[in-house]
């Protein structure tokens, strides 16, 4: 159970959830009320050996982490193609670009190349604050961190991206500011 | 290296190829070619127990499958979002439905209330004849089939749906009856 509040629609995270498990609870939501359609991709395994008991499942004995070469998030949304990352920084002031793989990076570059929708949700831990970030400004960032910034201020991202606010009913109401970047 | 033929454009399946890596090499190719962004998902894995050897990668020692609540393949192609199942069968005259997995349907169907586009290829292995189903036509045999008839005729797939030839580059060259869905 969420805790009551005074504005019982708005929350201010919960913080025994992970970004992603928000955002999956939050997508839940949307594909409930025929929102959106969005899905976290399974982590991609190398199976190596298989074992098939008797009379029961078959397990898996030895596998591998494999690098993705996709974001983790993708879907579709007033029949558009939405694809996005989430990512988490203990720091306080600016976003490490550290954070993101160069696979994931190039792989938004060919879905908007595509006409499809990226970007970043961001969440500064310390201070429970959320942000959806366009994708034009972490590739503009992407592209020039060899020059020596190696990392997206708050206050850039809060300016070029949009601020989320916690809610209920999603928990990451997400696609309202998806929606500004549908009409752009 | 594909067998050369009379017609060096037109080969007519790798018999040593599953369904699955002929459409992962052709969608490598649209990648490749900036012609469209689309991915397998990898299968869904429960992960029980992990170890981290000192020095190399964790070894994943104990997961089980699980089911997946989605199709195999999804994407963007020209704005549009794409959704799709890949599907073999050993008949010579029909295709079973009980090849798709009721989630998959219902997943296909939530996506096509997006206004995403949702199909199926199949291919019927003993002729090496493949097919593109449009999902609309599916989601009618399947929810007519407690009626009786629990497969669809290959004719019906093959008048309702296209007939796909194949190609060298790509080796499933999909996305040409994908436009015809678009133009609809």
């Amino acid at each position: 159970m969420l805790p009551r509040r005074k504005h019982p629609d708005v929350i201010f995270g919960n913080r025994g959830m992970s970004l992603e498990e928000e955002i999956n609870q939050s997508n839940t939501y949307y594909l409930q009320n025929e929102i959106a359609v969005i899905h976290k991709k399974p982590v991609p395994i190398q199976i190596v050996q298989v074992s098939y008991p008797k009379r029961s499942a078959a397990v898996i004995k030895e596998a591998y982490f494999k690098q993705s070469s996709t974001t983790d998030y993708n879907g579709v949304y007033k029949g558009c193609y939405l694809d996005f990352e989430a990512k988490e920084t203990k720091n306080k002031n600016s976003f490490p670009l550290s954070n993101f793989h160069e696979h994931q990076v190039e792989h938004m570059k060919a879905c908007t190349r595509q006409g499809g929708i990226c970007f970043a949700i961001i969440k500064f831990s310390v201070t429970q604050q959320l942000f959806l970030l366009p994708a034009a400004i972490l590739f503009d960032y992407w592209d020039n961190q060899t020059k020596g910034r190696k990392s997206i201020e708050k206050k850039v991202i809060a300016s070029s991206g949009y601020a989320i606010n916690y809610h209920v009913q999603p928990l990451i109401p997400y696609l309202k500011y998806v929606d500004k970047l549908i009409n752009k």
